[in-house]
């Protein structure tokens, strides 16, 4: 092979392919052999689908052989989530018991999307149990390690995701994220991982957690991947009701615009306490890289997190309530006592939680009057140890899991577009900045990237 | 006075006023009189605005005395349940700690559009507290006697707003519906009262119960004058973001369409158990008037309304969660044990209900493909006793109070629009019969109610 498509980004991948540099086919056979010898150590794979990934990166070859425009991502080989449905396989959703359902008979429809634009599918990826973790360290699958140090967590819940972007399996894949699930693993691992506008990209397809909670978006490890990525996925979709009829509005041309005359802010006062000096530093990083100099607040920050964990634990009690009556030993024990308090908390809590959530959303509407960016860190720390329980912040000694989406939380909770863009701490260890915009402004969010992309971070 | 206000229809004291046989302050010095002189032993009224009224009603004899249009409800007294505000009165809900809240600034949005009309408001009416009940027993204001018979109950929760019309104190009142509180009065005092579809009318300035299941309505003792009203009300208003931008059809003129080619249905099962024979007789005599005999089911209608229960409980709860915390003795103790129950209902539950809600409105719509008029019985029974606990249904003994929205509730559930009218029972008492359709179709239920108005029932 002269094209080395394990240092290439997807773009750079299809249009290798597309110029007779390398046949996708070559790719998918590398790209399976890859997967055959590292994910046993790496743990990010909990399904291959090599026979179709092989039969379609053929199918891509031919199509290219005859002189047809082969996709976008033609040859690109990528891999989802395993709470997606992947015609032929069973959505595990991280659990044992959906291991016990029979195989989708339909792709989601982010799955066809890429299909469709000339990606080969090679399979599905690890994930903290029914999405509800931020680590994954799944007690049926296994821990998915962070790539940078074996002996930490790649971050989750969508860590096989995130992981085997890192470790150069695949330069594309798909995650949820309901409380940080893509910004946290692509933060500890380095990569980015863009979580769209509430409502903006199908879930139809996708195993939900949280339904008014839950977003599906990309990880990549270039901007342009994330662009590409996303403008295919754009579009409403009438198996998913909540993505609603926006006129999709592609990103990738408007990478290269710049971000003269864009308001950016620092989030200040929440966004800066609880945090270790490295998460800080990366932000401050951020902000020199973009010349930014002002702070805003976002008004009862602490609150919009409680009411997400709130809601979340009890939209997902309520999904899982029979079998969590039933077969409460076949859960994973880490979601399942989160499940089982979610099924006790008293209604007037969630009710109340959902009428703050009108509150905060106005306000933080109120709030991008004044700027169009906001940055913050993605976690308050670097991937902890594996067996790590606890952390000390400020003098402080707290609980390492639960923590780690206490920046994420109050973003995801009113929908707001986030992208992660990687950063490396002091230590080596990557860590991650969120960039925050109103509601459908990704575009703007990618903008930003692109600027931070050509800069030493 | 040469005309008979009192035994006139709203439509016809307008027209009488109008057409100079009677003037608007004198129907309201008559109408002030009477409520002074009747009001003690019919408890229908908590304020009577005696002095805004006179000088309302005198603003329309002058725009008379100069040949202006006065409106279509000129001179026409009209009351409101006492949770919609009324400028300058502390708007109670049934309540006592509302009792301390200074009087309100502005008039609720209908007060406002029935005063433009040029009706004459001369008061606010009792209701149970916090609108939670169906009899118009009221701890703090008393209970409001049924008319026909002062020993039973009016019906609740608008049962000011029912007996005042049935009495003749006044032709029109407005009440509010949550699980059956503007039909079960209507039916137990033997007038007209029409719950329009969710969200068609605007609520701002009513003190809400439960959002997602209350509406407003209006009620009178000829259908003019609840298509009248209605369309006086019709129109999307920017103080409620539930009334939605549907554009007005005026229901009036619709009247003498008569119902050839309506298919029309009794609803069976659940709406035929439960009930006394003579509420099912109720429904025999308005279906034998019709010339109907098919039937149809509405599935799960038993869910539906545990559900309704379940959703207006805990919402309710959430709204009053701060006072029953700090100062639970000043409710009435009927409300009380409800409200605090319902803070104990876990999330799960709640958000299961709401999950069924969604299937079962869909359910109900793919009826109405087949079907444009339900019948259904009002109450399961003739107004209980005031003191009276259980009656025997089917040969079991139930309570009375929670069992008289038993037809009700699976309806306002969903927002289906629904007009209860009158039918005489064969012990005299009145009953009633809902008049339900599809969302926004209120004129095809007028219709039908007109053509009922011209027989005996």
């Amino acid at each position: 092979m002269t094209f080395n498509w394990r240092q290439a980004d997807a773009v750079g991948i299809a249009t290798a392919v597309y110029q007779g540099e390398i046949t996708a086919s070559a790719i998918a056979r590398d790209c399976l052999a890859q997967i055959d010898t590292r994910n046993p150590s790496l743990n990010c794979f909990t399904a291959v689908t090599a026979d179709t990934a092989i039969a379609k990166a053929e199918r891509v070859d031919q199509a290219i052989s005859r002189g047809e425009f082969p996709g976008v991502l033609a040859g690109v080989p990528f891999a989802v989530k395993n709470l997606f449905d992947v015609a032929g396989l069973t959505t595990l959703a991280g659990s044992k018991i959906n291991a016990e359902n029979p195989p989708a008979n339909h792709d989601a429809t982010a799955v066809t999307r890429l299909k469709q634009a000339g990606a080969v599918l090679v399979g599905a990826l690890n994930m903290d149990e029914y999405a509800y973790g931020f680590v994954t360290v799944n007690s049926h699958y296994g821990a998915t390690p962070n790539p940078h140090d074996p002996t930490r967590v790649s971050g989750g819940s969508s860590g096989g995701s995130a992981a085997s972007v890192a470790t150069g399996l695949v330069p594309l894949t798909l995650g949820s994220d309901t409380n940080g699930s893509i910004r946290v693993p692509a933060a500890l691992c380095g990569i980015f991982g863009l979580k769209p506008t509430y409502g903006r990209l199908s879930r139809a397809g996708a195993i939900l957690f949280s339904s008014s909670l839950d977003h599906i978006g990309p990880f990549a490890r270039s901007i342009r991947d994330i662009a590409t990525a996303f403008d295919i996925l754009q579009g409403s979709d009438e198996r998913d009701p909540v993505c609603t009829q926006r006129p999709p509005e592609p990103c990738l041309p408007q990478l290269e615009k710049g971000i003269e005359g864009l308001r950016i802010a620092v989030a200040g006062e929440y966004f800066t306490q609880g945090a270790t000096p490295e998460a800080l530093d990366a932000v401050a990083k951020v902000a020199q890289a973009l010349n930014v100099t002002a702070t805003v607040r976002i008004p009862e920050a602490h609150r919009a997190r409680a009411a997400a964990y709130m809601i979340t634990a009890t939209e997902g009690a309520n999904l899982h309530f029979a079998n969590l009556r039933s077969r409460p030993q076949d859960f994973d024990p880490a979601t399942r006592d989160r499940f089982l308090a979610g099924a006790l908390i008293p209604a007037s809590w969630y009710i109340q939680a959902q009428r703050f959530r009108q509150w905060y959303r106005q306000r933080v509407q109120e709030l991008f009057q004044t700027v169009d960016i906001i940055l913050a860190p993605t976690t308050p720390c670097v991937a902890p140890r594996i067996d790590q329980d606890t952390m000390v912040i400020g003098g402080e000694e707290i609980l390492v899991r639960p923590n780690l989406g206490l920046f994420t939380q109050p973003l995801s909770f009113i929908g707001l577009p986030v992208l992660s863009v990687p950063v490396k701490s002091s230590n080596s260890l990557p860590l991650g900045v969120q960039i925050i915009a109103a509601p459908d402004h990704e575009a703007m969010i990618l903008r930003v990237a692109a600027v931070l992309e050509g800069k030493e971070l």
